[in-house]
C-alpha cells in the first residue's frame, strides 16, 4: 500500500476513535491515536487475513494486549470490512453493542482474545505462536504448506511491567518462536504520569536477554516499519520486539503526549480542535477518509484471493494426504468429540489405593494416544502433577512435533498460553500446577471462564493432605474461590474411576475445567449407583445407599478425598446414611428440582464434607453445624497428623454424624 | 572468620540437613547442601544480627526466597545460636515443631517472612529495603545513624522464572535500592530436570537491564564471595545480584548435581555415603562440627557487642532528638494506635453522594497527617484509587523521605512489597488497585493473611457499577473469593462515613484488611443505630429500623453500595423492613449468638443484597431465593444500564422483597 493510504486509514482511526469515545464519554483515545499508522499497516498490508471469513484457519493472528485501546481494533475491523457496521462504533461501550469497553472474544468478529487485564494478551499470543508451530509440524508436508502464519501483538508500557509478560517472553525466547512479532507502543506515559515514575528499565536489553530480536523504530515512519517487519520475519529463530517510539493521543493539538489522553474522552473542544488540525469540519462525525474506504475495498478482494489461493493448496494437500485430512478435521474442525467414546480408560481394582493425580496421569496417556490435539504441560511440577507425555516428545526449539511443554515456574503465563493455544484452534491444551498455586494463575483462569475456552487445569495436591510442605502448600480456600468464578467447571473426583470420567467430562465440555486431584492414595470405591458415570455428569450421585433406600436418616455429601473419609465415618458412626459423591457442585446445582430432591429428599438432614472452607456449602447443609470443613490455615506434618491437628479425621466426622 | 570455620559450618549445615530430611523422609536437601558455604558466610560474617535478640530493629534482614530449602535456615539459625534447639531440627516437618516444611514468620525466631510460594521472598525483601531507606531518611541525623542495614536474599531458578520477581526487580532497580543484595543459587536444576528445559535466558543481562549490578562468582570460593560482597556494598545506588555457580546437593557423592536431590530425602544409603565422604561415621546423627560450635560461641559475643554499640548510638540519638524518639516509639515501637482516636475524619452532609473511593482518599489524607508511618501507593491507578499523598512527596531514588510509592502496573509485587514493608517494622503500608485485579495479587494477599501482617489493601471499583470498562473490569466473584481466605478481613463500607471508620478499623487491626470501595457516588446515610461506629466493629448494624422495632416483617442485609440500593428498594416495595449494613461478614460471624440474634431475630426472613455471587450468603439468607446476587459476568455500558441488563436495580430488589 502507498503511504497516502496509510495516512488516510490512520486519520480515519483517529476520527472514529475520538468520536466514539466522546459519544460514550468514556474510553481510552490515547493508544488508538498513537498507533493509528501501525494499525493501517497491519490491517492494510502486513496481515494475511480475510475480513469476510474471520475464522480462516491460516490467518495471521493479531492481539491488542493493551485492550483498553479497543477503538484501535474496532476502527480497523470496521475499515477493513469485518462485520462491524459503523452503527456499532457509534454504540461504543453501550450494553448490547459489539463494541464493549475492552475487546471480547466471541463478541466481535476479528477479536482473537479478550484483553484488558494487562499482559495476558501477549501471553495468549505466545500460546497462539506455539499452536501454529505445533500444527505446522503435524500437518505441513514437503509438498504442501497449510499452516504458516504470524502472530502480531501490540503491547504498552503496562503490559511490559506485568510479571506475566516476563514469564511469557522468557519462554517465547527459550522456544525460539520466530513468527511472533510484538510491537511495543513506547509512548512513555502511564496512568499516573510519565513512565519515569516507575518504569526506567532498559526494555531492549531485557528482551535481548530473553533471546529476542529487538528492533527500534519510529511509529510514524511507515517505510521504516516495513523494513523492521522484514527483519523481524527474516529471523525465524527469535521472536521480535519492535520498539516504536510514539506519542500517546497523537493528533490532539493540546493533549497529545500527556496522560490526560490515556483514559478519558478528549472533551468536545479538543475533539473539535483535533478535527480542525487535520482539516476536518468539527461537525463531521465518525468521519472516514474516502481513500481508506477505497483502499480496503480493493484490499478485501486481494485478501479473498489470498485465502482462495490457500484453499487450493489445502485441497491439493487434502487430496494427497487423506490421513492428515482426517486428523485436521478432528483437531482443527473440532470433531475430536466423536472419538471420546472409544477411549479405553484404565481399569482399577476396587478398594485399592490410587492417588487421583496418578489416575489422571494414566487417563491422560490413554486420551493422548487417541486425541493428537491433546498437548500441554506443567509449571515445573510434571513429576508431581503426573502430566508428562513421554511417548510424544517435548515441544522444543528443535522439535515442534513434541506434545509436552515445559512451562517453567511460570503459572500465570502458562494458563494464559493455554488460553492462547485453545483460542488458536486445533489443540486441546492442558496446564498443571499445585492447586494452592491456582492463586498465581487466577487472572488467566478467570479469562478462561469469561471466554469459555476449553483448557483443562490439572491442579493436584488438593488439600492439607499434602502434609509436610505446610500451610503455604495446603489449599484451604481455593476450591471455594474457584467455584465462585462464573462459568468455571470445577471437578473434584473421589477416586481413580471418577478421575477418568472427569477427564472425559472435561473433553466433552466446550469451556474450561479444573480437575482438583489428590496427592495421597484413595481407595477405588464400590458405587451404589450402577449408572454413576451418567449421574456424575449431573454433578452428584449415590455412592452408598442407606438401608431404607428412599428415606435415609442422614445424607453425607462429600467431594474428592472426603468421599472415602465419609464412608469410613458413616461406618464408624453406625448410622444409616446415604453417601453422595458430588464431584461438581455447579453441575448438581444446575439440575432440575426432581434430580436434586431425588438425591437429597426434603427433610433429611444433610452433612457436607470437604477439606476446605465451609463457604458455599450452607446451601446444601442448611446449617453451619452440619458442614465438616476447615476454617484456618493448615500445619506442616505428615497428612494424617495434620488431619488430627485440624480435627479432620474420619473419627471427627463420625462424631459429628452422631450428633445429628 | 577463617575459611576453616566456613568449612566447618558448611559441613554442619549439610549433615544437619540430610539427617533432618531423612528423619522426616520429606523435604528438600539440595538447596541447603549447595549453598552451605554462603550460609556460613552470611550468618558467621556478613550479617549484623543478634541471635539473642532477633527483634533488633537495625539487624540485617535475610530472606530465603526459595523457602523449600528451609533446612538451610533452620541449620544456620540453630548453629548461630537462635532459640531453635537441636530437638526442633529433629522434629523437622512434624506438627507442632518450630521447623515446618517451609519457613514461617512468627513461628521460628530469625525467620523474617514466610516463603515457599516462589518469588515472593525477593519481593518481600524489596519491601524491606524500601522500608530501611524510608526509616533511615526519617530518623538518621547528621550526628547519628540509627537505621542502616542491608537486606540479603537467596533466590533459586524458580524464583527468577516467576513474574513477581521481574516486577519487584525492575522496581528495585528503578528505585536504586543499593542495600539490597541478592544471591542467585545458580545450580541449573529445576524439578523437571535441567534448567535447559525451560530457562535459558541470560539472567545477568536481564538484571543489568533492570539497573542492577551483576556479579558472577563461585559458590565454593569464600574469598571470592567476600570480594563480591564488598563490591555489592560499594555500589550504593544499585541493587546487586551475585550469581553463584553452584551444585545442588553438594556433598552427596552420587546425587549431587541432579534433580533427584532437589525435593526428596537422599535415602539411608546416600546419607551414609555423604557422611563417609566427609569422614564421618554414618551412625553419627545430627552431627555438628565442634569448630562450628566454637566459632559461633565467640561470634555471638561479638554480635551482642555490636548491638550494644548500636544501642549506645541510639541512646545518644534519642537524648539529642526527643521528637524523633517519640516518632520512633510510635512507628517502630507500634504505639501509633494511641493516636487513632485523635484523627479527625472528614464530615459528610447526609444524603449527598460521595464515592467511597473518594471518601477513602480523604480519610487517608487525615490519617497520613497524624501517622507518619502510613505510606504506600497504587499499581499505576492512583488517580482512580485516590491514594496519592501529595503533601509528603514521592518515594524515589533521590527522595527517600517521600511517602507515595509508584509501583507501576505490578500488582503482585506491590502486595508482596507491602508485606515486606510491614514485616520490616516501622511502617503501616497500604497498596491499591482495582478490586477486579485482586486476582493478580492474590498469592501475596494469602501470605498477608497467613502471616497476619497489617497491610491495607485499597481495592476500588468494587462491582459491575464500574460500568463501561466491561466484564474484564467488573468484579463479580472477588469479594466472595477474598472472604474465603482465612484470617483476611474484608470491609465493604456503605457510604463515606463508614469508609472513614473502615480505615480506622484497618489501623486498629494487627492483620491485613481489604477495603472494597466504589467508583460511583453513594449517598451518605442516616443511621438508625446511634452507636453505629461501635456496632460496625462487630461487623453489622441497623441502618434503618422497621416500624415494629423488635419484630420486623423482613430484614434486608446488604453491603457497600447495596445498602443504599436496599433502602430504596424497601421504600419502593413498601414493606416494613429492617435494613442492616454488614461491612464485614467475618466480624459479624465472629460475634456471640446474642448479638447476632439481636440483629437477625430467629424466624424473621432475611434477604441479602450484594453485587456479586451468592456464594457464602446462604448461611444468612437460608434460601437461595432470598439472595439478591449476580451469577454471571457483567456487561460493558453505563453502570445504570448494566444494572438493568443484569436485573440488579432497586426495582428488581423491590420485586424480590414483595415476594417474601
Amino acid at each position: 500500500m502507498d503511504n497516502k493510504a496509510v495516512a488516510a486509514i490512520a486519520r480515519s482511526v483517529r476520527t472514529l476513535t475520538i468520536d466514539a469515545v466522546q459519544a460514550a464519554n468514556s474510553g481510552h483515545p490515547g493508544m488508538p491515536m498513537g498507533m493509528a499508522e501501525l494499525g493501517a499497516l497491519l490491517y492494510g498490508e502486513f496481515m494475511n487475513h480475510n475480513p469476510v471469513d474471520p475464522g480462516w484457519a491460516n490467518r495471521d493472528r493479531f492481539i491488542l494486549s493493551c485492550g483498553h485501546g479497543s477503538m484501535f481494533l474496532y476502527s480497523l475491523l470496521h475499515l477493513a470490512g469485518y462485520d462491524l457496521p459503523l452503527e456499532e462504533l457509534k454504540q461504543f461501550r453501550q450494553v448490547g453493542s459489539r463494541t464493549p469497553g475492552h475487546p471480547e472474544y466471541g463478541h466481535t468478529p476479528g477479536v482473537e482474545t479478550t484483553t484488558g487485564p494487562l499482559g495476558q494478551g501477549l501471553a495468549n499470543a505466545v500460546g497462539m505462536a506455539i499452536a501454529e508451530q505445533m500444527l505446522a509440524a503435524r500437518f505441513n508436508t514437503p509438498e504442501h504448506t497449510v499452516v504458516d502464519h504470524h502472530t502480531y501483538v501490540i503491547v504498552g508500557d503496562g503490559c511490559l511491567m506485568e510479571g506475566i509478560t516476563s514469564e511469557a517472553s522468557s519462554l517465547a525466547g527459550h522456544l525460539g518462536l520466530g513468527k511472533l512479532i510484538v510491537f511495543y507502543d513506547s509512548n512513555r506515559i502511564s496512568i499516573e504520569g510519565s513512565t519515569e515514575l516507575a518504569f526506567t528499565e532498559d526494555v531492549a536489553a531485557r528482551y535481548r536477554a530473553y533471546g529476542w530480536q529487538v528492533l527500534p523504530g519510529d511509529a510514524y515512519d511507515p517505510d521504516q516499519i516495513r523494513t523492521l517487519l522484514a527483519e523481524a520475519k527474516a529471523d525465524q529463530r527469535k521472536p521480535t520486539l519492535v520498539i516504536l517510539e510514539s506519542e500517546i493521543g497523537r493528533g490532539s493539538p493540546n493533549k497529545a503526549g500527556s496522560h490526560a489522553v490515556h483514559g478519558a474522552a478528549l472533551g468536545d473542544d479538543e475533539v473539535a480542535a483535533t478535527k480542525k488540525a487535520i482539516g476536518l469540519d468539527p461537525g463531521e462525525m465518525f468521519y472516514i477518509d474516502p481513500e481508506a474506504t477505497a483502499f480496503f475495498r480493493t484490499r478485501r478482494e486481494e485478501l479473498t484471493a489470498l485465502q482462495a489461493e490457500w484453499r487450493k493448496t489445502f485441497d491439493a494437500w487434502a487430496g494427497a494426504n487423506p490421513g492428515l485430512l482426517a486428523q485436521w478435521k478432528e483437531m482443527v474442525g473440532g470433531e475430536y468429540k466423536d472419538v471420546l467414546k472409544d477411549i479405553g480408560l484404565p481399569q482399577y481394582e476396587k478398594g485399592k489405593g490410587v492417588a487421583t493425580r496418578q489416575a489422571s496421569g494414566k487417563a491422560l496417556q490413554a486420551i493422548a494416544s487417541m486425541l493428537p490435539g491433546v498437548v500441554g504441560g506443567s509449571a515445573d511440577l510434571a513429576p508431581s502433577n503426573n502430566t508428562a507425555l513421554p511417548e510424544y516428545g517435548d515441544f522444543t526449539r528443535d522439535n515442534r512435533g513434541g506434545r509436552t511443554l515445559h512451562f517453567g515456574v511460570r503459572e500465570l503465563a502458562m494458563a494464559a498460553i493455554g488460553n492462547g493455544m485453545a483460542l488458536h484452534g486445533g489443540l486441546r491444551p492442558f496446564v498443571a500446577t499445585f492447586l494452592v498455586f491456582s492463586d498465581y494463575l487466577r487472572p488467566a483462569l478467570r479469562l478462561s471462564a469469561l471466554m469459555q475456552v476449553p483448557v483443562v487445569y490439572i491442579l493436584t495436591h488438593d488439600s492439607f493432605f499434602v502434609g509436610e510442605d505446610g500451610p503455604t502448600h495446603q489449599p484451604i480456600e481455593h476450591i471455594a474461590a474457584m467455584r465462585a468464578i462464573p462459568g468455571l467447571r470445577v471437578l473434584r473426583p473421589a477416586d481413580a474411576e471418577e478421575t477418568g470420567e472427569a477427564w472425559l467430562m472435561a473433553l466433552e465440555h466446550d469451556g474450561p475445567t479444573v480437575l482438583a486431584l489428590t496427592r495421597q492414595n484413595l481407595p477405588t470405591l464400590e458405587k451404589a449407583d450402577g449408572e454413576w458415570k451418567k449421574a456424575m455428569r449431573r454433578g452428584a450421585y449415590v455412592v452408598k445407599e442407606s438401608e431404607t433406600e428412599g428415606r435415609p436418616e442422614l445424607i453425607v455429601v462429600a467431594t474428592g478425598s472426603e468421599v472415602s473419609l465419609a464412608l469410613e465415618a458413616v461406618e464408624a458412626a453406625g448410622c444409616d446414611a446415604r453417601v453422595i459423591s458430588m464431584p461438581s457442585v455447579e453441575l448438581f446445582r444446575a439440575q432440575d428440582a426432581a434430580y436434586r430432591s431425588a438425591l437429597l429428599p426434603e427433610g433429611v438432614p444433610v452433612v457436607t464434607a470437604e477439606a476446605g472452607v465451609a463457604q458455599g456449602w450452607d446451601a446444601l447443609a442448611g446449617s453451619g453445624d452440619r458442614i465438616f470443613s476447615i476454617e484456618r490455615f493448615g500445619e506442616s506434618g505428615p497428612g494424617g497428623d495434620v488431619a488430627k491437628a485440624l480435627g479432620f479425621t474420619a473419627a471427627d466426622l463420625a462424631e459429628l454424624l452422631r450428633t445429628i
